[in-house]
Protein backbone atom coordinates (compact mmCIF):
# COMPACT_ATOMS: atom_id res chain seq x y z
CA UNK A 1 0.00 0.00 0.00
CA UNK A 2 1.84 3.43 -0.86
CA UNK A 3 1.51 6.95 0.65
CA UNK A 4 -0.11 9.98 -1.12
CA UNK A 5 1.40 12.78 -1.18
CA UNK A 6 -0.91 16.12 -1.27
CA UNK A 7 1.14 18.79 -3.17
CA UNK A 8 0.95 22.04 -3.70
CA UNK A 9 2.67 22.98 -6.61
CA UNK A 10 2.15 27.15 -6.35
CA UNK A 11 1.23 29.74 -7.82
CA UNK A 12 2.34 29.33 -11.60
CA UNK A 13 6.24 29.50 -12.21
CA UNK A 14 8.08 26.21 -11.38
CA UNK A 15 10.56 27.42 -9.08
CA UNK A 16 7.87 28.85 -7.14
CA UNK A 17 7.45 25.39 -5.65
CA UNK A 18 8.94 24.23 -2.64
CA UNK A 19 11.92 22.28 -1.68
CA UNK A 20 9.82 19.38 -0.21
CA UNK A 21 7.82 19.23 -3.27
CA UNK A 22 10.60 18.75 -5.59
CA UNK A 23 12.23 16.47 -3.58
CA UNK A 24 9.27 14.14 -3.35
CA UNK A 25 8.28 14.47 -7.15
CA UNK A 26 11.87 13.35 -7.80
CA UNK A 27 10.58 10.16 -5.75
CA UNK A 28 7.32 10.18 -7.08
CA UNK A 29 5.89 6.59 -9.12
CA UNK A 30 2.80 8.40 -10.02
CA UNK A 31 1.51 12.04 -10.23
CA UNK A 32 -1.85 12.92 -10.82
CA UNK A 33 -2.07 16.82 -11.29
CA UNK A 34 -4.03 19.31 -12.11
CA UNK A 35 -4.52 21.47 -15.43
CA UNK A 36 -2.62 24.37 -14.67
CA UNK A 37 0.65 22.85 -13.63
CA UNK A 38 3.30 24.17 -15.16
CA UNK A 39 5.15 21.24 -17.57
CA UNK A 40 8.43 22.35 -15.76
CA UNK A 41 7.21 21.00 -13.07
CA UNK A 42 6.05 17.48 -14.15
CA UNK A 43 9.35 17.33 -15.71
CA UNK A 44 10.71 16.70 -11.93
CA UNK A 45 8.81 13.67 -11.18
CA UNK A 46 11.32 12.20 -13.82
CA UNK A 47 10.09 8.73 -13.44
CA UNK A 48 6.81 9.21 -12.61
CA UNK A 49 3.74 8.18 -14.72
CA UNK A 50 1.24 11.26 -15.18
CA UNK A 51 -2.47 10.98 -14.88
CA UNK A 52 -4.15 14.14 -16.14
CA UNK A 53 -7.50 14.87 -13.94
CA UNK A 54 -7.20 18.92 -14.23
CA UNK A 55 -10.25 20.79 -14.14
CA UNK A 56 -11.21 24.29 -15.51
CA UNK A 57 -13.95 26.40 -15.17
CA UNK A 58 -15.60 25.93 -18.51
CA UNK A 59 -13.50 23.39 -19.93
CA UNK A 60 -13.13 19.89 -19.57
CA UNK A 61 -13.82 18.63 -16.56
CA UNK A 62 -12.95 15.57 -14.29
CA UNK A 63 -15.41 14.28 -11.88
CA UNK A 64 -14.40 14.81 -8.49
CA UNK A 65 -15.52 10.83 -8.13
CA UNK A 66 -13.12 9.77 -10.64
CA UNK A 67 -9.79 11.97 -9.42
CA UNK A 68 -10.98 10.19 -5.56
CA UNK A 69 -10.81 6.71 -7.47
CA UNK A 70 -7.82 7.32 -9.46
CA UNK A 71 -6.30 8.24 -6.42
CA UNK A 72 -7.09 4.95 -4.21
CA UNK A 73 -5.95 2.69 -7.16
CA UNK A 74 -2.84 4.78 -7.52
CA UNK A 75 -1.88 3.73 -3.81
CA UNK A 76 -3.10 0.51 -3.91
CA UNK A 77 -0.41 -0.06 -6.94
CA UNK A 78 2.61 2.58 -6.42
CA UNK A 79 4.69 3.43 -3.81
CA UNK A 80 4.68 7.17 -3.45
CA UNK A 81 1.87 8.84 -5.48
CA UNK A 82 2.07 12.99 -5.59
CA UNK A 83 -1.31 14.68 -6.09
CA UNK A 84 0.02 17.89 -7.25
CA UNK A 85 -2.58 20.93 -6.93
CA UNK A 86 -2.52 24.29 -8.10
CA UNK A 87 -1.10 27.17 -5.25
CA UNK A 88 -2.20 25.70 -1.95
CA UNK A 89 -3.73 22.27 -1.71
CA UNK A 90 -5.84 23.58 1.20
CA UNK A 91 -7.08 26.62 0.10
CA UNK A 92 -10.13 26.13 -2.26
CA UNK A 93 -9.18 22.89 -4.08
CA UNK A 94 -10.71 20.02 -2.30
CA UNK A 95 -8.42 18.85 -0.88
CA UNK A 96 -11.06 17.66 1.66
CA UNK A 97 -12.85 15.38 -0.02
CA UNK A 98 -9.90 14.05 -1.30
CA UNK A 99 -8.42 13.37 1.98
CA UNK A 100 -11.85 11.72 3.21
CA UNK A 101 -11.82 9.75 0.33
CA UNK A 102 -8.54 8.45 1.18
CA UNK A 103 -8.66 7.62 4.62
CA UNK A 104 -12.28 6.30 3.98
CA UNK A 105 -9.98 3.63 1.92
CA UNK A 106 -7.06 3.38 4.87
CA UNK A 107 -4.82 5.12 3.12
CA UNK A 108 -1.79 7.31 4.51
CA UNK A 109 -2.09 10.78 3.39
CA UNK A 110 0.08 13.85 3.94
CA UNK A 111 -0.04 17.38 3.19
CA UNK A 112 2.66 19.95 1.60
CA UNK A 113 1.74 23.40 1.62
CA UNK A 114 2.12 25.34 -1.16
CA UNK A 115 2.41 29.14 -2.25
CA UNK A 116 -0.95 30.74 -2.88
CA UNK A 117 -2.48 32.55 -5.53
CA UNK A 118 -3.51 35.69 -3.43
CA UNK A 119 0.27 35.54 -1.86
CA UNK A 120 1.79 35.38 -5.87
CA UNK A 121 -0.47 38.49 -6.48
CA UNK A 122 0.70 40.49 -4.02
CA UNK A 123 4.35 39.64 -4.46
CA UNK A 124 3.98 40.89 -7.81
CA UNK A 125 2.11 43.74 -7.37
CA UNK A 126 4.65 44.55 -4.77
CA UNK A 127 1.36 45.26 -2.46
CA UNK A 128 1.44 44.02 1.44
CA UNK A 129 -1.73 42.91 1.90
CA UNK A 130 -1.42 44.11 5.34
CA UNK A 131 -0.55 47.36 6.19
CA UNK A 132 -0.32 49.12 9.98
CA UNK A 133 -3.02 51.76 10.32
CA UNK A 134 -4.84 50.72 6.67
CA UNK A 135 -5.42 46.88 6.46
CA UNK A 136 -5.14 43.81 9.27
CA UNK A 137 -7.38 41.00 8.36
CA UNK A 138 -7.42 39.74 4.40
CA UNK A 139 -10.39 38.15 3.61
CA UNK A 140 -9.91 34.84 0.85
CA UNK A 141 -13.12 34.12 -0.72
CA UNK A 142 -14.83 32.86 -4.23
CA UNK A 143 -17.79 34.11 -5.41
CA UNK A 144 -18.26 30.90 -7.65
CA UNK A 145 -21.01 28.48 -6.88
CA UNK A 146 -20.38 24.88 -7.46
CA UNK A 147 -22.50 22.03 -8.21
CA UNK A 148 -25.05 21.63 -5.59
CA UNK A 149 -24.13 24.44 -3.74
CA UNK A 150 -26.63 27.28 -2.87
CA UNK A 151 -25.54 30.92 -3.32
CA UNK A 152 -22.83 31.60 -0.42
CA UNK A 153 -23.15 34.23 2.03
CA UNK A 154 -19.49 35.93 0.88
CA UNK A 155 -20.54 39.15 0.91
CA UNK A 156 -20.70 40.70 4.45
CA UNK A 157 -16.90 38.74 5.02
CA UNK A 158 -15.97 40.69 1.82
CA UNK A 159 -17.38 44.12 3.33
CA UNK A 160 -15.96 43.17 7.05
CA UNK A 161 -12.31 42.90 5.46
CA UNK A 162 -9.80 45.16 5.16
CA UNK A 163 -8.32 43.77 2.20
CA UNK A 164 -10.11 40.86 -0.12
CA UNK A 165 -8.76 38.63 -2.15
CA UNK A 166 -10.95 36.80 -4.53
CA UNK A 167 -10.00 33.35 -6.04
CA UNK A 168 -11.24 31.83 -9.44
CA UNK A 169 -13.53 35.43 -9.87
CA UNK A 170 -12.58 35.61 -13.77
CA UNK A 171 -16.12 37.03 -15.27
CA UNK A 172 -17.58 37.93 -12.70
CA UNK A 173 -15.13 41.02 -11.73
CA UNK A 174 -18.28 43.78 -12.55
CA UNK A 175 -21.20 41.36 -10.54
CA UNK A 176 -18.66 41.55 -7.68
CA UNK A 177 -17.78 45.19 -7.63
CA UNK A 178 -21.70 46.25 -8.02
CA UNK A 179 -22.47 43.48 -4.77
CA UNK A 180 -19.73 45.03 -2.84
CA UNK A 181 -20.73 49.04 -3.77
CA UNK A 182 -24.21 48.29 -2.37
CA UNK A 183 -22.86 46.49 0.48
CA UNK A 184 -21.25 49.89 1.62
CA UNK A 185 -17.65 49.67 0.22
CA UNK A 186 -16.54 53.02 -1.35
CA UNK A 187 -17.15 53.13 -5.58
CA UNK A 188 -13.29 54.51 -5.26
CA UNK A 189 -11.80 51.87 -3.61
CA UNK A 190 -9.02 50.42 -5.41
CA UNK A 191 -8.98 47.12 -7.55
CA UNK A 192 -5.95 45.41 -9.02
CA UNK A 193 -6.78 41.73 -11.19
CA UNK A 194 -3.61 39.76 -11.86
CA UNK A 195 -4.24 37.36 -14.29
CA UNK A 196 -1.92 34.17 -14.55
CA UNK A 197 0.30 35.39 -11.93
CA UNK A 198 4.18 34.90 -12.42
CA UNK A 199 3.63 33.40 -15.30
CA UNK A 200 5.27 34.77 -18.86
CA UNK A 201 1.64 35.96 -19.85
CA UNK A 202 0.86 37.49 -16.75
CA UNK A 203 -0.94 40.74 -16.72
CA UNK A 204 -1.93 43.34 -14.14
CA UNK A 205 -4.61 45.52 -14.17
CA UNK A 206 -5.41 48.63 -11.88
CA UNK A 207 -8.67 49.81 -11.50
CA UNK A 208 -11.29 50.88 -9.19
CA UNK A 209 -14.58 49.38 -7.95
CA UNK A 210 -16.87 52.03 -9.85
CA UNK A 211 -15.22 51.34 -13.07
CA UNK A 212 -15.02 47.28 -12.94
CA UNK A 213 -19.13 47.41 -11.86
CA UNK A 214 -19.40 48.66 -15.50
CA UNK A 215 -16.19 47.42 -17.34
CA UNK A 216 -16.44 45.18 -20.09
CA UNK A 217 -13.37 42.80 -19.69
CA UNK A 218 -11.73 40.46 -22.01
CA UNK A 219 -11.59 36.83 -21.59
CA UNK A 220 -9.25 35.89 -19.32
CA UNK A 221 -6.51 33.03 -20.95
CA UNK A 222 -5.14 32.11 -17.30
CA UNK A 223 -6.77 32.04 -13.57
CA UNK A 224 -7.80 35.63 -12.17
CA UNK A 225 -7.05 36.85 -8.66
CA UNK A 226 -8.96 40.23 -7.96
CA UNK A 227 -7.67 42.11 -5.23
CA UNK A 228 -9.57 44.84 -3.48
CA UNK A 229 -8.69 47.29 -0.71
CA UNK A 230 -6.97 50.50 0.39
CA UNK A 231 -3.40 48.78 0.13
CA UNK A 232 -3.76 49.12 -3.57
CA UNK A 233 -4.13 52.65 -3.64
CA UNK A 234 -0.57 53.72 -3.90
CA UNK A 235 0.72 51.14 -6.39
CA UNK A 236 -2.48 51.73 -8.70
CA UNK A 237 -0.91 55.26 -8.90
CA UNK A 238 2.48 54.50 -9.64
CA UNK A 239 1.91 51.48 -12.19
CA UNK A 240 -0.68 52.96 -14.24
CA UNK A 241 1.73 55.32 -15.78
CA UNK A 242 4.41 52.61 -16.26
CA UNK A 243 4.34 50.11 -19.16
CA UNK A 244 2.68 46.53 -18.18
CA UNK A 245 5.80 44.67 -17.04
CA UNK A 246 6.25 41.42 -16.99
CA UNK A 247 6.86 38.22 -14.03
CA UNK A 248 10.12 38.38 -12.38
CA UNK A 249 11.06 34.91 -13.89
CA UNK A 250 11.01 35.18 -17.52
CA UNK B 1 23.97 50.09 -6.61
CA UNK B 2 22.34 46.50 -5.74
CA UNK B 3 18.89 44.94 -5.80
CA UNK B 4 16.86 43.84 -2.85
CA UNK B 5 15.06 40.50 -2.49
CA UNK B 6 12.04 40.30 0.11
CA UNK B 7 12.25 36.53 0.46
CA UNK B 8 9.64 34.18 2.01
CA UNK B 9 11.49 31.81 4.15
CA UNK B 10 8.31 29.71 4.91
CA UNK B 11 6.16 28.66 8.00
CA UNK B 12 9.22 27.00 9.42
CA UNK B 13 10.88 23.85 8.30
CA UNK B 14 13.77 24.41 5.99
CA UNK B 15 12.17 22.56 2.99
CA UNK B 16 9.69 24.57 3.05
CA UNK B 17 11.12 27.39 1.37
CA UNK B 18 10.51 27.48 -2.56
CA UNK B 19 13.14 26.90 -5.11
CA UNK B 20 13.53 30.60 -6.28
CA UNK B 21 14.25 31.60 -2.64
CA UNK B 22 17.20 28.52 -1.93
CA UNK B 23 18.78 29.61 -5.17
CA UNK B 24 18.49 33.84 -4.64
CA UNK B 25 20.42 32.87 -1.39
CA UNK B 26 22.95 30.78 -2.57
CA UNK B 27 23.85 33.92 -5.07
CA UNK B 28 23.48 36.07 -1.43
CA UNK B 29 25.69 38.66 -0.60
CA UNK B 30 24.16 39.64 2.04
CA UNK B 31 20.91 38.30 4.04
CA UNK B 32 18.92 40.58 6.60
CA UNK B 33 16.60 37.72 8.56
CA UNK B 34 14.00 37.72 11.06
CA UNK B 35 14.56 35.74 14.60
CA UNK B 36 12.29 32.71 13.80
CA UNK B 37 14.73 32.26 10.15
CA UNK B 38 15.84 28.10 10.43
CA UNK B 39 19.25 27.79 10.84
CA UNK B 40 19.65 25.40 8.03
CA UNK B 41 18.22 27.68 5.64
CA UNK B 42 20.71 30.27 6.77
CA UNK B 43 23.46 27.63 5.38
CA UNK B 44 21.82 27.89 2.26
CA UNK B 45 23.62 31.45 1.96
CA UNK B 46 27.24 29.59 2.02
CA UNK B 47 28.90 33.30 1.01
CA UNK B 48 26.85 35.60 2.34
CA UNK B 49 27.44 38.05 5.31
CA UNK B 50 24.15 37.87 8.01
CA UNK B 51 22.57 40.40 9.55
CA UNK B 52 19.44 39.52 12.39
CA UNK B 53 17.54 41.74 12.42
CA UNK B 54 14.65 39.47 13.81
CA UNK B 55 12.10 41.26 16.53
CA UNK B 56 10.14 38.55 18.78
CA UNK B 57 7.15 40.28 20.29
CA UNK B 58 7.74 40.42 24.45
CA UNK B 59 11.97 39.95 23.14
CA UNK B 60 14.56 42.29 22.16
CA UNK B 61 13.58 43.80 19.45
CA UNK B 62 14.79 45.87 16.72
CA UNK B 63 12.89 49.12 15.55
CA UNK B 64 11.53 49.03 12.12
CA UNK B 65 13.81 52.36 10.80
CA UNK B 66 17.05 50.19 11.62
CA UNK B 67 16.22 47.69 9.20
CA UNK B 68 14.76 50.48 6.84
CA UNK B 69 18.82 52.22 7.20
CA UNK B 70 20.21 48.66 6.97
CA UNK B 71 18.76 47.50 4.23
CA UNK B 72 19.33 51.00 2.19
CA UNK B 73 22.95 50.42 3.55
CA UNK B 74 23.09 47.14 2.28
CA UNK B 75 21.97 47.85 -0.69
CA UNK B 76 24.51 50.50 -1.46
CA UNK B 77 27.57 47.81 -0.56
CA UNK B 78 26.48 44.73 -1.93
CA UNK B 79 25.13 43.29 -5.36
CA UNK B 80 22.38 41.06 -4.13
CA UNK B 81 20.61 41.69 -0.92
CA UNK B 82 18.64 39.37 0.42
CA UNK B 83 15.99 40.02 3.04
CA UNK B 84 14.37 37.22 4.74
CA UNK B 85 11.10 37.01 6.22
CA UNK B 86 9.29 34.13 7.81
CA UNK B 87 6.12 33.06 6.07
CA UNK B 88 5.49 35.17 3.18
CA UNK B 89 6.48 38.05 3.15
CA UNK B 90 3.46 40.21 2.33
CA UNK B 91 1.25 38.49 5.47
CA UNK B 92 1.41 40.76 8.85
CA UNK B 93 5.25 41.13 7.66
CA UNK B 94 6.07 44.99 7.58
CA UNK B 95 7.14 44.70 3.83
CA UNK B 96 5.28 47.43 3.02
CA UNK B 97 7.36 50.13 5.28
CA UNK B 98 10.62 48.10 3.83
CA UNK B 99 9.37 48.61 0.15
CA UNK B 100 8.45 52.37 0.77
CA UNK B 101 11.89 52.97 2.49
CA UNK B 102 13.61 50.92 -0.84
CA UNK B 103 11.75 52.96 -3.07
CA UNK B 104 12.37 56.36 -1.25
CA UNK B 105 16.07 55.72 -1.50
CA UNK B 106 15.79 54.64 -5.94
CA UNK B 107 16.56 51.06 -5.01
CA UNK B 108 15.30 48.25 -6.85
CA UNK B 109 13.13 45.39 -4.98
CA UNK B 110 11.40 42.49 -5.73
CA UNK B 111 9.17 40.07 -3.68
CA UNK B 112 9.68 36.27 -3.57
CA UNK B 113 6.32 34.48 -1.84
CA UNK B 114 6.90 32.15 0.78
CA UNK B 115 4.21 29.46 2.61
CA UNK B 116 2.53 31.37 5.22
CA UNK B 117 1.81 30.05 8.43
CA UNK B 118 -1.98 29.80 8.21
CA UNK B 119 -1.31 26.97 5.18
CA UNK B 120 1.32 25.08 6.84
CA UNK B 121 -1.20 24.92 9.58
CA UNK B 122 -4.20 23.68 7.64
CA UNK B 123 -1.38 20.64 5.96
CA UNK B 124 -0.26 19.21 9.40
CA UNK B 125 -3.97 19.24 10.57
CA UNK B 126 -4.58 18.03 7.01
CA UNK B 127 -7.72 20.16 7.21
CA UNK B 128 -8.65 22.32 4.41
CA UNK B 129 -9.43 26.31 5.24
CA UNK B 130 -12.32 25.90 2.72
CA UNK B 131 -14.33 23.04 2.25
CA UNK B 132 -18.05 22.77 -0.16
CA UNK B 133 -20.89 23.45 2.23
CA UNK B 134 -19.37 24.29 5.17
CA UNK B 135 -16.37 27.42 4.66
CA UNK B 136 -15.58 28.82 1.58
CA UNK B 137 -14.88 32.16 3.20
CA UNK B 138 -11.04 32.64 4.75
CA UNK B 139 -10.09 35.33 6.94
CA UNK B 140 -6.56 36.02 8.02
CA UNK B 141 -5.88 38.47 10.73
CA UNK B 142 -4.26 39.72 13.73
CA UNK B 143 -5.33 40.61 17.26
CA UNK B 144 -2.22 42.71 18.00
CA UNK B 145 -2.51 45.89 18.28
CA UNK B 146 1.06 47.69 17.31
CA UNK B 147 2.57 50.96 18.19
CA UNK B 148 1.05 53.56 17.53
CA UNK B 149 -2.10 51.69 16.65
CA UNK B 150 -5.24 52.07 17.24
CA UNK B 151 -7.24 49.04 18.31
CA UNK B 152 -8.48 47.56 15.59
CA UNK B 153 -11.85 46.21 13.80
CA UNK B 154 -10.83 42.52 13.78
CA UNK B 155 -14.14 41.41 15.42
CA UNK B 156 -16.89 41.84 12.42
CA UNK B 157 -14.59 40.47 9.84
CA UNK B 158 -14.15 37.37 12.10
CA UNK B 159 -17.48 36.86 12.90
CA UNK B 160 -18.66 37.24 9.00
CA UNK B 161 -15.97 34.82 7.76
CA UNK B 162 -15.79 30.86 8.04
CA UNK B 163 -12.87 30.22 9.04
CA UNK B 164 -10.42 32.50 10.64
CA UNK B 165 -6.86 32.16 11.61
CA UNK B 166 -5.92 34.43 13.92
CA UNK B 167 -1.76 35.05 13.70
CA UNK B 168 0.88 36.27 16.22
CA UNK B 169 -1.86 35.34 18.90
CA UNK B 170 0.20 33.25 21.28
CA UNK B 171 -1.54 34.56 24.51
CA UNK B 172 -4.49 36.51 23.56
CA UNK B 173 -6.32 33.16 22.74
CA UNK B 174 -9.15 33.14 25.94
CA UNK B 175 -9.48 37.26 25.09
CA UNK B 176 -10.23 36.08 21.14
CA UNK B 177 -12.71 33.30 22.25
CA UNK B 178 -14.62 35.62 24.21
CA UNK B 179 -15.09 37.98 21.61
CA UNK B 180 -15.76 35.89 19.51
CA UNK B 181 -18.11 34.04 21.72
CA UNK B 182 -20.15 37.87 22.54
CA UNK B 183 -20.26 38.42 19.46
CA UNK B 184 -22.66 35.72 17.73
CA UNK B 185 -19.78 32.54 16.81
CA UNK B 186 -20.93 29.51 18.94
CA UNK B 187 -19.61 28.52 21.65
CA UNK B 188 -19.08 25.09 20.30
CA UNK B 189 -17.44 26.14 17.22
CA UNK B 190 -14.13 23.82 17.33
CA UNK B 191 -10.68 25.52 17.32
CA UNK B 192 -7.14 24.10 16.60
CA UNK B 193 -4.49 25.95 18.20
CA UNK B 194 -0.86 25.06 16.36
CA UNK B 195 2.51 26.32 17.82
CA UNK B 196 5.30 26.00 16.04
CA UNK B 197 4.02 24.56 12.60
CA UNK B 198 6.30 22.03 10.62
CA UNK B 199 9.32 22.25 13.07
CA UNK B 200 9.97 19.14 15.41
CA UNK B 201 8.60 21.44 18.10
CA UNK B 202 5.33 21.21 17.13
CA UNK B 203 2.18 21.47 18.81
CA UNK B 204 -1.26 20.76 17.86
CA UNK B 205 -4.05 21.17 20.12
CA UNK B 206 -7.87 20.93 19.77
CA UNK B 207 -10.75 23.02 22.03
CA UNK B 208 -13.34 24.95 21.10
CA UNK B 209 -14.46 28.73 21.82
CA UNK B 210 -16.30 27.65 25.14
CA UNK B 211 -13.02 25.73 26.62
CA UNK B 212 -10.41 28.28 25.01
CA UNK B 213 -12.58 31.05 26.56
CA UNK B 214 -11.51 29.73 29.87
CA UNK B 215 -8.18 28.36 29.41
CA UNK B 216 -4.85 29.10 31.13
CA UNK B 217 -2.87 28.16 28.43
CA UNK B 218 0.87 27.17 28.99
CA UNK B 219 3.45 30.22 27.51
CA UNK B 220 3.81 29.00 23.87
CA UNK B 221 7.53 28.54 22.96
CA UNK B 222 6.87 28.93 18.96
CA UNK B 223 4.81 30.75 16.96
CA UNK B 224 1.06 30.01 17.10
CA UNK B 225 -2.02 30.47 14.85
CA UNK B 226 -5.22 30.11 16.06
CA UNK B 227 -7.44 28.22 13.78
CA UNK B 228 -11.31 28.82 14.18
CA UNK B 229 -14.17 26.84 12.45
CA UNK B 230 -16.41 24.55 11.60
CA UNK B 231 -13.94 23.09 9.25
CA UNK B 232 -12.01 21.79 12.42
CA UNK B 233 -14.46 19.71 13.89
CA UNK B 234 -13.87 16.34 12.28
CA UNK B 235 -9.77 16.73 12.95
CA UNK B 236 -10.88 17.87 16.32
CA UNK B 237 -13.21 14.79 16.85
CA UNK B 238 -10.26 12.17 15.44
CA UNK B 239 -7.05 13.69 16.71
CA UNK B 240 -8.23 14.09 20.48
CA UNK B 241 -7.90 9.92 20.89
CA UNK B 242 -4.90 10.09 19.38
CA UNK B 243 -1.40 10.84 21.07
CA UNK B 244 0.38 14.08 19.90
CA UNK B 245 2.21 13.33 16.80
CA UNK B 246 5.34 14.37 14.91
CA UNK B 247 5.95 17.00 12.16
CA UNK B 248 5.98 15.29 9.24
CA UNK B 249 9.56 16.76 8.58
CA UNK B 250 11.38 14.52 11.04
Amino acid sequence: MGKVYLVGAGPGAPDLLTLRAARLLASADIVLHDALVHPDTLKLAARARFIDVGKRYGKVSTEQRFIHRALVEAARTHEVVVRLKGGDPMMFGRAQEELDALAAAGIEAEVVPGVTAALAAAATLRVSLTRRGIARTVSFLTPRVGKGETESEWLPSALAADTVILYMAAGAGPQIARALIEGGKPPSTPVALVESATLPAERRTFTTLAALADAELPRAEGPVVVCVGEVFRDAAAELQIEKPTRAANE
